[in-house]
This record gives C-alpha cells, sequence and structure tokens, in this order.
C-alpha cells in the first residue's frame, strides 16, 4: 500500500489549484468534471494532491457546509482493490463500498466507513 | 517539495496504529513522547501516517474537542525549511512559524495557518 493522495473540499478548486502550485511546487496533473464536482489533481513527490469542488450537490457539497473547507479524506494506492477490501472486512473496518466503483481520473475507488478507521475516511484506488 | 505524512489525531494511539498497520500494511517506523503527544509515525510507501495522541493539554487535545479525531494535517518535505517559508511569505499565506523549530522525530517543521490555505493545516518537514 503505498501514499496515494490527500483529498481536499474546497469552493474554489481553481484559485486553490494556483495557490498549492505555487506553494508546494505542485503543477495540476489533471482536472475534470466527475460525479457534480470539479476534480484538480496536483502532483508533487511521493504523491497528489485531489481538490474536489462541488458543481452541484452531494456529499463534498454537504461536507462544505457542515465542516467548511479543510481535508476531506486520504488515500491509498493499491494494486488488487479487491484484495484491499477483503482485508478491510477481515479487520472489522466497515465499508462505504462493498465493491470496486469508477472514480475520477478512470481510476477504481472503494471507501472506508471513518467511523471504523479513527475518524480518517479512507480511500483506496487503484490506478 | 515530496509528500510527507498525514497528521491524524486520535485518543488511541496504540489502538489506531494496530489498525493501520493491518489495514494498510504499514508497521511503526518511529514512536516517542513529544511536547505533550504521544507520537506514532507508521510508514508506508511514499510516506508516513503521523499519529498524534495527547498526554497533556494542548492543541490536538482541544482538536480533538472541537472537531473529534481524524485528519489533523498535511505534511511536505523539503530539503531547505528557510526557503520554503520564504515561498509561503512570497505567496501571501499566513504563518503559524515564522521560523523551523524542532518537532518529533528530531525534524524541523514549521505550520502555515489554515486560513490562508483553503482550511488545510500544511505542514512543512525538514529530516
Amino acid at each position: 500500500m503505498r501514499f496515494d493522495h490527500a483529498g481536499v473540499a474546497t469552493r474554489d478548486a481553481a484559485d486553490l489549484a494556483e495557490l498549492f502550485a505555487d506553494l508546494l511546487d505542485a503543477p495540476v496533473a489533471h482536472e475534470e468534471t466527475f460525479d457534480g464536482m470539479r476534480v484538480v489533481f496536483l502532483e508533487l513527490g511521493g504523491g497528489y494532491i485531489e481538490l474536489l469542488e462541488p458543481t452541484e450537490g452531494g456529499p463534498i457539497a454537504d461536507y462544505l457546509t457542515r465542516d467548511g473547507p479543510g481535508i476531506h479524506h486520504v488515500a491509498f494506492a493499491t494494486d488488487d482493490l479487491s484484495a484491499a477490501l477483503d482485508r478491510a472486512r477481515e479487520c472489522g473496518v466497515d465499508l462505504v463500498d462493498e465493491e470496486p466503483r469508477p472514480g475520477a481520473w478512470g481510476h477504481d475507488v472503494a471507501f472506508c466507513h471513518p467511523r471504523s478507521t479513527g475518524g480518517v475516511l479512507v480511500e483506496f484506488v487503484e490506478h
């Protein structure tokens, strides 16, 4: 398992991408509109920062209303997402996604529920 | 700039370390008591997870009371922390630490204020 990205909820992905590109020397590697969100990946050594700006209602819009902008989740890359989910079940972790589903950038993803991972929203991603 | 770690506020670092070691294949790389906190670093490909359990009052204890356990900050490694702070000032970022200060694991660290970084508490660390 490798670090993949930190996911950040924001109301202005373009503005924050410009800041992080300068501050962290992390240029834009990919951007798209996906699942009701403007999604921007910034690349830095060892992984990415994913900026998530809602373009309609949904979980990120709800998160911004409830908690304000900030770090939303942390994602770990695996070569075998189904095996990662089996391992999570063996660990007694509650899954948001029982099976891999299509995520941003054409990757397969699945989330664990933060109630069983110390309040941390953990994403698994298979590139 | 490289990803270094995600910092997680927790009320039980030993318990969460055991879970993440199994779930993420991220064994303990370092642990110590530092600055009123039990600090545990878990190593995975591309970086670390830092677990922070307060042993006395302080910012992490306050965070747990206010927001509950979860992702507290994200840290980026640099070979020149003073230059990173100069760059942050040029970007108009408010600094919590105007100068490098000693952090956990013998590293020098400095934090940016989340009010100027999209709600993200950004740490710079020089190993």
